[in-house]
Parts: structure tokens; C-alpha cells; sequence
């Protein structure tokens, strides 16, 4: 398994107060409206973050839309690697291993240390797929997890998984467990995170054979990172953040939740005092740094996206979880999985 | 199996333009803060609809605040059925088919002709065991479906199943899907209702092996009900409402979406102008008219499900949807449900 590309560099650009040099590479034909939204996001974070470097994955001719908006002097902070084809959305996934797919190429440009990370508007199944190919999962890691963080009344809520994967299995469930505990503790410096299962009612036994079996094992004390397992949460703890740092579901309920939220707060009218549903989520559980933004991204979205990358990329995040992550977690008897 | 208890008298009723005479048997004891909420939203109840008649179930003690609130004119619209017992959240729902137990005695009211219908903040587990075993469920119907109703942008959405039953199978979904279909149809006059499946994307073949399954079953015309399934959509639909006027899928996550949009909601810091999610939600394929208020419901709450249950009894909805809902819908082979 390849070592986080760029861990060292990462190592030597110092703390997030301190932002240094990093470089992102950015699939140019991801998502609904690329490459025109890619092509705004790209440059309003070249703009926000004057550190911030690029490889622009895609057409040249979409390429040189973003290099020609630059100033002169910025225009080395942008470099291009000349791909045509994308993973559409009805595409199959593994189509996403080939060299001459925007998003596969992005990945090899990442293991081949010409950039820090990869940042991608584009089908989700696709991304996940290259990056499982391209950079390994970390032994132990059943199915990468994609961690949202909502701007909650109380503070961050890091709500995992968001769709990296879609089948909810107890082993699974315990995993994003403890990769959301040490993503909360590395990205948004919480303490002690506090860990919450999501479910249908906060009272023990609430839930489906799955929800039930991982509770038992949480309250049984299999969280193996320095956090705490405050029980079984409601839809709404993603949004109000009261009693949970992190709320854990499996990826199909965690998707549909946080397009709801994000559709709620559509039709209230305007966005919340703090902030709108996230359109990006991070990538747990592979050995690169992997952003995914919402296939709907305006311009702005895919900018937070990038910045979200170069955050993590400063913070060492891949480093860092996967050294807070365990040796292989037990298993919960299989038996207690769902069964048709 | 029992009819639907008081179907001639809704038939007697008329239209819902024309309000006529109903009963609804209200369970003084369910809720996280009854019975306060409950006598406060019963007396709403009462003020907003003057053919609208009460049978208060729970301690006469209780039941006096309400009666002794009404003019005295009114005081014959409410009338006392004495029970001591409650099931708590943390009960095992089995309890509630005791006749000591509020939801329990409401049920047997109903089906002994004292009342129309049921409303409960109660356990939702509780009252749909109570349900189930006092009406019993229709022929060929898995598991009855809890459906809540949406003010979303474009119109009614009619979200379910949003908790009457949790494990995802996709003979249940298909069935939500009928149900749903009849419901929008005769609760909210939408002809040809237009039947989404809740999953992480719109392309043929997102989703998990259940949706990818259920998918293709509604694609080759499963849904015996005047109505168009239109495809996979996405959590957004339920408050967007652009594409469907149903979204189907499992109790699970129907709950925690529902949950989701109530606390986006709660956040955004006001109300959307097309109301607030709802807190009550009619229970389908069973033979009797029962209304599951949310746990955490306020008076108003209360009050909206007890108008709900008057519309569905004056609407003789119960036996209208049963009507609609053919013979046992044909199983999808067991190979393409979830496993293990």
C-alpha cells in the first residue's frame, strides 16, 4: 500500500495558521455544469488563497480559461495535464481507473507526487474508485467513508458516511466510527469528539437489527480512539450538534440526510445564520488526500472544496487519522448483520 | 380482518368541503411532554372544528382539564374513556395491546365503534403494534407505512415510509409505493401521482442492491395504481417536490430524513413560507384510521393530527386507499433483496 503521497511535503508546510505552498489537483470536467462551474471554483480559490497551486486535469482549452484569467504573475501557480475523457454520472465506476479519464489521471498525478490531492465534482462511485485503486485503503478499512462537516447550531457536526459506500454493515458502521472521531479531532480540532449513532429514536434497542448491533458495540467500548459514545442521535443532531461532534450512519441514509438538509434550507429561503448544508466531503480511509464535491456544485462550491484539500493537505489529515485509526477493529459477529 | 371501523358513517359524512360529525380517540399519555401538549392541543383541536368530537383516553383527572377548559355547551363534543397506563418509548411495544394502556384502550375504542380514528404522540413502535393487532393489516400488505406529508415548493410530497416498520426490503418498498400512489390520490386529490424512489442519485442503477432492485420492478410497471414513476430521486425531492408527488422508501431513512429537514428548519431560523415539516403522519395498510404524532410534538402538533385523522375519516380514506391497493402485489425474487 503507497504511503499519502505527499505526506513529507505536507510535513514541512507547518501548521494551518501558517498556510503553505500546496497543490491541487482539479478534475476540469467533474460534475453537472463543469467545466464552466470547475472553471470559477478554480479561480475564486486561486484568488482566496494566494499559496494555493493547481493541476488542471482536463481539456487544454478549458485549461487556458482559468491560466488566461489569471494575472501574469500568477499564471505558474497553474498547471495543466491534458485529459479528454470523463466518468459521466451513468458511466460504471471502474471506468474511472483508466489513465485517460480526468479523475484517473488526477489520482495518478497525486501517487506520482506532481500534486497534493484530488478534488473532483464528478460521479461519486467513480472518484471512490480511483482513489481505492490509485491509493490503497488503509489496512483494516472495509469501505472508505465520505465525511461531510455541517455548520451546526453548536459548532461543526461531522456527519460520515455521505455515500463513499452504500450497504450498512455493522463492522462497517464501528469503522466510520472511529474514522469520524479522528477527522472531528484533525480537521476541526475537537476533543474528545463525541460520537453519535444515528437512528430513528435516542432510547437503547431504537433502530434496525444493524443500528442495534453497532450500539452494543459502542456502548461495549470498541471506539479505540480517545472519543466518546454519547448513544444513538436523530436526523436533526446533524443540524443542531447538541449532543454530537459526529453523527455515524451509512453512506445511502448519511446522502439522502444531507441532501435534505441541503433542500430544506432551499425552500426556507435563505441560508442559515451559519452557513449552508457543505457540497464537499472528504475522503476517509485511502492512503491520498480526496475531496468529492456535490455533482450540483456552483462555482463556489467547488472553490470550498479546493480549499477544504488544501486544508487537509496543511494539517497532514491523511497522516494524522490514519495514525489515530487502529490495528484492524474487531469485528461484530456476523450474525448480527443484516440479512435478508 | 376486521372492516374499517365507522367506513359507513365517514360515507354519511360527505366531501371534506363539508365537514360533517367525526370522532377521534386521542391518546392523553403518548408524548415526550404529554399530557400537557395533548390537552392543550386537543382544545385546538376542538376550537378549530366544531363538528369535530373527542375521545379522551387516558386519567379522568387529565381529561378534566380539557372538558372543564370547553364552554358548556361543549362539553358533550368530549367524552372520557378512563385508562392509567402508558408505553413508554423505552416499553417493548408488545405492551401496547393491553387494554390498560392508552393506546392500546384507543385502538379497541375504535374498533368497538366508540371512535373513527386514533391520534398518538406516543411510542410510534407502540401504536403500530397496537394497530396491526387491533385492525388488522390488509391482505398481501408486509408492513404497514407511516406517511408524512410535505408542503414542499411545488406542491404536497408525500414521504414514506418515515417509521412504520425499518428494514428495507423491496417487496415492502414496492409496496410503499402503491400505498403512496393511493394516499397522494385521495388525501391530496393529486391525480396520477408521480412516484419517486428516495436514493443518492437520478442515473438508472445508483443506490444500493434494494433500490437497484426495486428500480427496475417499478420500471417494468409494478405499480397497479393510476399513477407514473418517474425514477430515482434525491433527498432534495421531499422538500423541492419538482419531479415527484411520492417519494418512497424505507422507514429508517424516511424518519431520519424527515428529521433531517425539521431541524434544517429549526436552524434556518424561521419557518419556510410554505409551513414547517409536519409532525403527524397517517398510518397506511391497516384497517382503521390512525395518525402517529411525533414524540417531540407541541400543542399545534397535536392539534394538526387530529385534523389529519377528521379529514382521512371524512374522506373515508381507509377504505379508499384499501380500494386502490390490489391484490397482493407480486414479490420480487428473494435473491435480489439485501444480504448479509
Amino acid at each position: 500500500m503507497p504511503e499519502p503521497v505527499g505526506a513529507g511535503r505536507e510535513d514541512a508546510v507547518g501548521s494551518p495558521a501558517e498556510p503553505g505552498p500546496v497543490r491541487i489537483a482539479v478534475d476540469l470536467l467533474g460534475g453537472d455544469r463543469a467545466p464552466a462551474v470547475v472553471v470559477d471554483g478554480a479561480l475564486r480559490a486561486l484568488a482566496a488563497d494566494p499559496a494555493l497551486g493547481l493541476l488542471l486535469v482536463g481539456p487544454p482549452e478549458v485549461a487556458d480559461l482559468i491560466v488566461g484569467a489569471l494575472p501574469a504573475v500568477d499564471r505558474t501557480r497553474a498547471t495543466v495535464r491534458p485529459v479528454r475523457e470523463v466518468v459521466a454520472m451513468a458511466d460504471h465506476p471502474t471506468r474511472a481507473t483508466r489513465a485517460d479519464t480526468t479523475v484517473g489521471a488526477a489520482v495518478r498525478a497525486v501517487v506520482a507526487g506532481a500534486a497534493d490531492a484530488v478534488v473532483s465534482a464528478g460521479s461519486t462511485g467513480a472518484t471512490v474508485t480511483a482513489a481505492v485503486l490509485g491509493f490503497g485503503r488503509w489496512p483494516g478499512v472495509r469501505r472508505p467513508a465520505l465525511a461531510a462537516t455541517l455548520p451546526a447550531l453548536a459548532g461543526p457536526v461531522v456527519l460520515l458516511d455521505v455515500g463513499g459506500s452504500l450497504e450498512a454493515r455493522p463492522t462497517t458502521l464501528l469503522q466510520h466510527a472511529v474514522l469520524g472521531a479522528a477527522y472531528a479531532s484533525v480537521a476541526h480540532d475537537v476533543r474528545q469528539p463525541r460520537i453519535g449513532l444515528l437512528s430513528v429514536g435516542t432510547e437503547t434497542g431504537k433502530g434496525d437489527r444493524t443500528r442495534r448491533a453497532v450500539d452494543a458495540a459502542l456502548v461495549a467500548g470498541s471506539l479505540a480512539v480517545d472519543a466518546r459514545y454519547v448513544g444513538l442521535v436523530e436526523g436533526f443532531e446533524a443540524t443542531a450538534g447538541a449532543r454530537a461532534d459526529v453523527v455515524v450512519t451509512d453512506g445511502f441514509t448519511g446522502n439522502v440526510l444531507l441532501k435534505g438538509i441541503e433542500g430544506a434550507y432551499a425552500l426556507a429561503g435563505e441560508p442559515p445564520q451559519r452557513g449552508a448544508a457543505p457540497r464537499a466531503a472528504a475522503l476517509l480511509g485511502v492512503g491520498g488526500t480526496v475531496v468529492v464535491c456535490h455533482g450540483g456544485a456552483e462555482g463556489a462550491d467547488v472553490a470550498s472544496g479546493i480549499a477544504l484539500a488544501a486544508l487537509l493537505c496543511r494539517r497532514s489529515a491523511v497522516r494524522r487519522v490514519r495514525a489515530l485509526f487502529p490495528d484492524p477493529i474487531r469485528d461484530i459477529p456476523t450474525d448480527t448483520e443484516v440479512s435478508a
